[in-house]
């Protein structure tokens, strides 16, 4: 696949301290796959100045696009803008446009707490944010979002026309009441012989003893996809077991 | 903090394609808090054998204990076990008592592919799986677990009473309908004069308009963390709403 290609960082102490369930990555990583971008990496990190600064470089360089979310905020934890400055080598400063759009949110209670909220690297492009006003920014391949999720959806969609679309991507989805060990020598063969298509081998166990097998085979030639899932349901009736596709 | 630290690597084409959301890293950051490990990072990896094998390498040296989660089964995808066995320059073995565990599990539906089950890196300790026999392994500082989290979990269960624990991470949740700008200023102060303990701040909207702070506060002296708790309540009250305390 020569699609283009994406990291996310997700910067933030409460998902590491497991506080909080990310549901960002998901969002993002859906979305982005929808639009023929693959997500190659996903990194959460603390609100450490030099690992989000190092983080955001060394993945700039290795994918076509990055995205992060959390820390664009007002509090003394919100350190996002100034590392990605520094990983640019950029100053930080006001962006007029976005004080702008915070006074004309916040009409009097305007304050210098959120008139932080205008500071992003210089040469950042302003992300809008229909929610709550204050904006997230691009600089160079990296996309600069909120860390709360109705926000974040908000802005990807502002920046998602504008990114570049891969081949679409196609996914279907085969479901037996099988263990993964029956097919797994079949499967491998089916594999090998189909190096375009990527079959990913997904059992599961559900607490009232429902067990099965999801295999998600993904790729971007639709007939060439449609007879390899030919072939795994052959496979799983030859076992007696009817699949369900989807 | 000089609490042990921990990496944790999510391997799992599944997660970065959007098709699943990851829970296993919420269960892990929540588990390993409680014993005072504390997660400094996560990363979510594709079924690369190259990217594996370098992940594991750098966060075994830069952490005390890495997870990881995906790919121990006996599909073609599944090469977590072969990958680590290279990242630790092993042989990967047959393991002994790894047999005779699937063999009394499986019985006369004893096959090639769940003989590969049992495949471990040389040197390696395995980790025992209650729910469907099948183990994970732990080399050096590595903790190989399933992806599916029922498995996970128990996985994590079985070796957490061998980790080395922290001192116990106190944290306090205070919650109140305030927007983080209002308070941003008096905030900062707060942490400054505190930096022994960490006061992160998440504000929050929801769809039907309710918004507001969670101001969650974390530390290894209960009496400092309390201290700091009432500030910041006294803060809240000051600004004329009542923050709720849990």
């Amino acid at each position: 696949m020569d699609n283009p290609t994406a990291a996310i960082i997700i910067i933030g102490n409460e998902i590491l301290s497991g506080r909080t369930q990310d549901t960002n990555t998901h969002f993002l990583c859906k979305q982005l796959t929808l639009l023929g971008i693959v997500v190659k990496e996903v990194r959460v990190i603390p609100d450490i100045e030099e690992t989000i600064i190092t983080t955001v470089q060394t993945l700039s360089r290795a994918y076509d696009n990055v995205f992060t979310t959390g820390g664009i905020g007002a509090t003394h934890d919100d350190i996002t803008a100034a590392c990605i400055a520094k990983a640019f080598d950029k100053e930080l400063i006001e962006h007029p446009q976005a004080l702008v759009v915070l006074k004309d949110f916040y009409k009097d209670k305007m304050n210098t707490a959120r008139q932080r909220l205008a500071r992003v690297p210089m040469d950042a492009t302003l992300i809008r944010n229909k929610v709550s006003a204050a904006p997230g920014f691009q600089i160079a391949n990296v996309y600069c979002f909120a860390g709360i999720p109705a926000v974040m959806a908000a802005m990807f969609a502002e920046i998602a026309p504008t990114l570049k679309k891969g081949a679409c991507i196609f996914q279907k989805t085969i479901t037996g009441p099988i263990t993964e060990n029956t097919i797994a020598d079949e499967l491998a063969i089916v594999q090998e012989n189909n190096p375009d298509i990527e079959i990913g081998s997904y059992p599961f166990y559900h607490e009232n003893g429902d067990f099965g097998l999801n295999l998600v085979v993904r790729g971007l030639n639709k007939e060439h996809l449609d007879s390899v899932v030919e072939q795994i349901g052959q496979m799983m009736r030859h076992h007696g077991v009817t699949p369900y596709i989807e």
